[in-house]
């Protein structure tokens, strides 16, 4: 019998108890063992839950448990969720969390404590809700070595861009839409500004390459700034309007990561994903590019993950899981990179070529240049009086 | 150090030794230990090979050797490969294996044998090539009651499609691209008949559902029927023909599977997956759909694939994965399944609804049904005199 505590029961706390009731006898018989809930952890009244009797308010007592083997902390945030996950792993506990801000801002520390304690720290759910990336990368993909991470991470920009494009509507409009529907919080700064696709890119980053990507020196853009005219003439010429996350090693060691909006061409696999889907392509240089697709968010797709970690933990009771990042990634600015760029303003075919070289044109007053850095792209649009400027993946 | 020993030296084989040269280094960290090949079985000369020192013809030199501690079997088929693994699992080694058709046909034995040894055999690389179809599955999705797989299980057959519908060129002229460009062997039957992507199908669903499903119980209609007006009149009407293979749990615990064609609409992200590419969605009862995509052959790929198996049965030596399947599945045949129907031929709209009932019409004389049985469609395709019938997914 494994015993776990869940803290914190909003929609990923509760959606574990759920998949738990739903699947757990397929759990234990995969386990060899059953698995049972001792205590849900969470300052709010649950008297009238089926899960009355397990409520606790008071960590200590969790703490103190050694019937306790893993914890599910699924509180959010880095106040309380941080205390208390470095405090079960100094307990001995293994902590599964689907809390990505904490992960991405303090694995390093965490994954150390865990270390030291030869326990497990898993965060499978941190990063597409309930696709199985973080482990396929760390387990299957431990034969490659990983050289590209570019991803849709966050389901809700991907729904707004969705809308733009399918309907024809604005951003703001939109975002409206999809608060409407749930997809959206009330303050979707997170979502819209592209901060949960940074945290997001960073984990990835941390475990592909080994080294941590502080999410303050990722360069993050959202998509308030872009206007349904480019969505629409991207769609026209075959390319869909995405946010991607994207990070790399390059040839030199160094490494870059970003969250941006691109072009994505129609062969590209990540083109056709669309309203609140997510999807990670990884390129391995012996696999090459593999890709995982699904709901990156809801209750029980990311309990679904959360509970995988649990069983990996029991299973890796005795002999942890080797994970962990140490010293941080010698970055170079995203402006270094080369690629191409979509440009688009009231300039003519001949003035882009002029400025640019070889350009692609879209329609009148919209082109794709060569390749070249964000720099130098810069300088074009701004020579070029550019009203949109977007790149191309 | 964990010796090796590799069986077969074709492609797979090779690739196997290429990508310990390439990654070893990686492998070993993630391991702890040094990851070694210590024989290369092959019948055929390879003194030149840079690997001469390691190449035997024997098999009882890998069978006595207490060293060898995982034995990669590429040799193919189901003569000495069977042969062999048998003995090798009974010598107490674990074996890791590409070969779909050993798996499908054998399995079970072959996992009660290493059941009964306590060493593991696994065949991620059997299936999706190098994507992490089956370890996510068994792994990942443990905490899910699975209900579904279909995808696109030979890159061979979807490169054929992707041409016929692309290049507007019949079966039988892209298979004979295919050929040119080495996706498709002399003589193509396993791949063109489905016979390739049935023993894949017959896999998947032993591993999901726990029981066995022989692959010649499993309806298997290969794309050698296809008409290319039937690929133009679908893509015209916003559906991508895609030979899949299809398994599923009924409610009343019963199963089907089997491979034919069927028309993918564009919002199923299966239908933008073209050329060699493979792709898997799993439905599992929490996480909803899954899907997997990337190259599903290929050495580096493959390789990569066996070598995430050999890894794991080092780092399972003494608790082995809890893999396997019992008895035969209650298998419904795939005519009893309800689905929509795509029909073409010389009929009228009216003459289509008066057999069919409430119908779609793609295009003069092609229609798709609503949802019927296989057997009830194919009345309604013989009182129509149609020409083409092909299943909607």
């Amino acid at each position: 019998m494994a015993k776990i505590a869940i803290m914190g029961f909003g929609t990923v706390g509760a959606g574990v108890a759920e998949v738990v009731r739903l699947n757990g006898a397929k759990m234990a018989e995969e386990l060899g063992e059953e698995l049972s809930i001792k205590y849900i952890l969470d300052v709010r009244d649950f008297s009238d839950s089926p899960y009355a009797k397990k409520m606790i308010k008071d960590f200590s007592i969790i703490e103190n448990d050694d019937e306790v083997e893993v914890v599910v902390e699924s509180i959010g945030g880095k106040g309380v969720a941080l205390d208390f996950t470095r405090r079960a792993l100094q307990a001995g506990k293994h902590v599964v969390t689907s809390n990505k801000e904490l992960v991405a801002t303090h694995g390093k520390e965490l994954l150390a404590i865990a270390k030291a304690r030869n326990v497990n720290y898993l965060f499978e759910a941190s990063v597409g809700g309930g696709i199985p990336v973080l482990r396929s990368m760390f387990q299957e993909l431990a034969t490659n070595q990983i050289e590209e991470i570019v991803g849709i991470l966050n389901g809700t920009t991907n729904y707004i861009l969705t809308r733009m494009e399918k309907a024809g509507i604005s951003c703001a409009e939109a975002v409206k839409e999809a608060q409407e529907k749930g997809y959206a919080e009330k303050d979707p700064t997170a979502d819209v500004e592209g901060i949960d696709a940074c945290r997001k890119i960073c984990i990835l980053s941390d475990l592909a390459f080994g080294k941590e990507v502080a999410p303050e020196l990722v360069s993050t853009e959202g998509i308030s700034n872009i206007q349904r005219q480019d969505v629409g003439i991207a769609a026209a010429a075959g390319y869909q309007v995405k946010l991607l996350g994207h990070a790399l090693r390059l040839p030199d060691g160094k490494q870059a990561a970003y969250v941006a909006l691109h072009l994505v061409p129609e062969n590209c696999p990540l083109a056709p994903v669309s309203d609140v889907f997510n999807a990670i392509i990884i390129r391995g240089n012996a696999v090459g590019d593999v890709m995982f697709y699904g709901r990156g968010a809801g209750d029980l797709p990311t309990a679904s993950a959360v509970l995988s970690d649990v069983m990996d933990a029991i299973r890796h009771r005795e002999r942890r899981r080797n994970l962990g990042w140490s010293q941080s990634a010698d970055l170079v600015a995203a402006d270094d990179l080369v690629m191409r760029w979509y440009l688009r303003g009231d300039f003519s075919l001949d003035a882009a070529k002029a400025v640019c070289g070889e350009v692609e044109e879209l329609t009148e007053g919209a082109v794709i240049t060569a390749p070249m850095t964000g720099a130098a792209a810069k300088e074009a649009a701004k020579a070029l009086g550019a009203a949109a400027m977007l790149r191309v993946l």
